[in-house]
């Protein structure tokens, strides 16, 4: 009898289901499906950097892609599939009441964008990070040391702070918290006590100061010395985590019966899609994955020898288990990667939209085409005429040494300049970025062999990748899917459900191997090392001259 | 009988004719053309910065504005025209030979840029220019000393340097060299010889560090010392200069018969036309003149007792008589100003040039919208919403400070930049540069109350014009004509023909009153003063970080 499990991605936009054979990693059907409320723009507020999902746009994706992968195969395909794992974006909490269900899903908090969950993206919780930060460096204990030390606006506590002060009726109502990656096989499951659900080690050691080391999440006097609004949460929450190889129950008869699929199918436990995603790429120790999209997610493993009791500098944590049960998961990233062209084309669509008299088809069809245009002129540029150098931080900076008050600057201007040069200075920016990242796994003594290249911008922009390959000097090998998050969400489900012992068993059978290998040009890394220096002094200087 | 007077203005694109009622200031008759071979973008490399002209050009464009502004008068007008008075860019120097013939006017030199005039924004000789204010430096008397201290890639022995380097066959034929401004009167009265050339003040004193304490241009030995290509030039140039108001002499029979005129008419000096153009718009001790176009230029007049022996730091030159006899004219300016603009706008044009299959008519169209549409949306941006900062060096720095190879920074760039945005904050960047002209020349003891624009920023822009006044924390008046340098070189015309005894005469009864006054908002200048300061540290980064 074959066995097939089913990956589930679930995105920033949209989430995707892949029906795969566990025995080969054949993928067999395939779908996607945006997120209703989140393309219409609801609860978001660009201009503060609000974003929040209803837990409602999650669920009501959910059957259709499922079902829709499904009847893409063979009849019999439904009744073996035998398991079944979610990755989701991270950290994107919600607060719940006592059943663990997020409270937007109950009619009096409906529209509430604070009883939502909030997208890993969401910089709301800014002053919270800072006041977070300062307390783990007057604690004995620097809670943040597994996460590089700086505690960002971007994960649990911060949201949880922020959304506790703001929001008094959501407070009044908050009895938990949980995380998107835990909530959705919760509800699979048919959890119905928020102490039942099976909490993430991948999430909560990134992203909540979860650790062995200090008996789980950090002590109630510290959580309520930063507010007294978050006193008692630490008791409703959890002591222990699990890895996302571990099952977490069997379908419920009523999910079961909408997926179209057996109560004996298992779900996985969930984890964060670029932590999957390092997985689906067929991570092993000293290779660097990275997730590369509107941002990048970095992943490394590395074995307990390696790291020792060393804590790795201003990356985004160390978290055993995280990644690969048995070694430790490394994260890092950039807080805008794709976001940096697509701020650009954004500009460069500014006259197009006001100026040019366009139809709406005419207008999307010549907006399309400004990225792979300025890709293909940029590429023209001899790269001793690409003199403009710039900062990646649109969107702050996440690694090295996270700080989310920086911002982008662009320098090199002259009567000249024109916007394929200023692509190429953002193109080598996001790629000096890279370099950033690649270059304090070293200098910490993390060896990085081969890096892999996952995700849209991978796939489908040879100029960046080139350019980052130059940049970096080393081989970057892009993966051959462009669902490896699903597909290594397939991975996990194939091993909760027995499959595999192992995730790396998995990982061999089921990898789907690489389309292409960039190389470096040894002179041109050359040259970009000089470039670089300039990348770091102008960083420096905008870092510790900011005027907001 | 009335007395009429032709001011003739020769900008970088095209030339203007104005007929004007020597003894009212009204305006008869009004002529502009574009020099025909820079159209075509003849002669010059952008890449390289060379922007040359051909001196047929000027020629060419000569009889048929002056003829055209005629035929726009009563038939009497012409032949009660008393008198011609030039103003050419500059500084714009070409090679002549022994007749003081520019060489580009000899068969065999043609077609050769090298042997035309090398128009003010020609950047080709900024290494010349290293070279001289190195010379200067270790020399025992600093020549550059009344041109603010730094000698210009713009300038005339620059210029003649590279040319002399970079062209041998211009070199063997090279006799002389002559200011533009200078070549036209010269031509009209029919000199034969170089040596006859009447030399002009303005240009020989901002441009070649001709003054008279050390009895003229440099010695020998300084100009021989800087390259032996460039000994004997000395002798064959000139000793003295005059200043504008001083008749040159008077049309040949040729050229009265040409222009429709009589040989009774007096031609009087040339002059560089930001310095004619402060007296058509009426400068007086104690005002700045900015003519405000792709870039600017700053003109004052103080009297002997306010300057003493003092040189002011870091401006482009002072110069006595050269703007107002009997006073001396300072000289600052900024390298770029609405290039800085045009810059943008280039870049904003990229897409709907390459991207929206737009017909010529309706590119054209849609271009010429995008500055007033940016002048728009800026406006609407609230100071306080308004946080990127711009330097305004992409063509280099003129003043305070010279310094070519400065180029533009934008720094503030977030998830939401737009392009209204970036436009505001390179709008503001020309104020701040504006600001630090101003600024010098109060630190170095020149009181400025008045600030007057002239050019077509100053009638066409309010935004950058408002913002300007609140910037620098002055009302700014704005000229009512848009001619105001051709109404300058007709104020010299009339004082040269003797209709009026001094400039100041001229400029009390033909001058063209005032259309409109920015008043500074002393909230927004307080505000900008707190911005100004980023400016200047992002400023002084990029100065001392320079990488190419």
């Amino acid at each position: 009898m074959e066995k097939y499990v089913i990956g589930l991605d679930y995105g920033t936009d949209s989430a995707r289901a892949l029906v795969v054979d566990a025995e080969t990693g054949d993928i067999l059907g395939a779908s996607v499906k945006h997120y209703p409320r989140w393309m219409k723009g609801l609860y978001c507020d660009p201009k503060i950097n609000q974003w929040r999902q209803h837990p409602k746009d999650y669920l009501e994706v959910l059957e259709f892609i499922v079902t829709d992968a499904l009847s893409q195969c063979a009849p019999d395909v439904a009744k073996n599939v035998v398991g079944i794992a979610f990755d989701t974006t991270g950290s994107t909490p919600a607060f719940t009441d006592e059943s663990g269900t997020p409270l937007a899903m109950l009619p009096e908090f409906a529209e509430n964008p604070d009883a939502m969950f909030v997208l890993w993206k969401d910089h709301t919780a800014v002053q919270e990070a800072a006041e977070i930060n300062a307390k783990c460096k007057t604690s004995p204990i620097d809670y943040s040391m597994y996460v590089g030390g700086v505690y960002s606006a971007e994960w649990l506590w911060s949201k949880a702070m922020h959304i506790l002060r703001q929001s008094p009726e959501v407070a009044a109502k908050a009895y938990s918290i949980v995380e998107y990656c835990e909530w959705l096989p919760a509800v699979l499951t048919g959890v119905k006590h928020v102490k039942d659900i099976v909490r993430s080690r991948c999430a909560q050691g990134h992203k909540a100061m979860w650790n062995e080391k200090w008996g789980g999440l950090p002590p109630e006097e510290f959580l309520a010395g930063l507010d007294p609004r978050l006193a008692g949460f630490r008791a409703r929450l959890f002591e222990d985590t699990s890895t996302a190889d571990q099952p977490v129950g069997h379908l419920t008869q009523e999910w079961a019966d909408r997926l179209g699929l057996s109560t004996d199918v298992v779900v996985a436990g969930g984890a964060f899609d670029c932590h999957m995603g390092a997985v689906g790429a067929g991570v092993t120790p000293n290779t660097l994955v990275r997730v590369i999209g509107t941002s990048t997610c970095d992943i490394m493993v590395a074995s307990y020898e390696e790291i020792g009791d060393k804590c790795i500098r201003g990356i985004c944590g160390q978290v055993d288990g995280s990644v690969i049960p048995g070694m430790i998961g490394l994260e890092a990233g950039q807080s805008s990667f794709g976001d940096v062209y697509a701020m650009f084309r954004r500009i460069l669509e500014w006259p197009l939209r006001n100026l040019a008299g366009l139809t709406d088809e005419e207008l999307e069809k010549a907006c399309d085409k400004i990225l792979p245009a300025l890709e293909k002129e940029a590429g023209k540029i001899p790269l001793e005429e690409s003199t403009m150098i710039a900062t990646d931080w649109i969107n702050g900076r996440r690694t090295p040494d996270a700080n989310q008050l920086l911002q982008g600057t662009i320098t090199g201007f002259t009567l000249a300049t024109t916007a394929p040069m200023i692509y190429r200075a953002l193109v080598e920016s996001t790629a000096f970025g890279t370099k950033a990242i690649v270059d304090r796994f070293t200098e910490e003594g993390i060896r990085i062999e081969t890096v892999i290249g996952i995700g849209g911008i991978a796939l489908k922009s040879p100029f960046v990748m080139q350019t980052m390959s130059d940049v970096i000097g080393r081989p970057i090998k892009v993966c051959n899917t462009d669902q490896a998050c699903a597909l290594g969400a397939a991975m996990f489900a194939a091993t909760a459900a027995g499959v595999y012992r192992r995730v790396e068993d998995a990982i061999a059978v089921m990898n789907s191997g690489f389309s292409k290998e960039y190389v470096p040009d040894p002179k041109r890394t050359q040259a970009y090392a000089e470039l670089y220096k300039h990348y770091q002094s102008l960083g420096r200087f905008t870092e510790e001259n900011l005027y907001r």
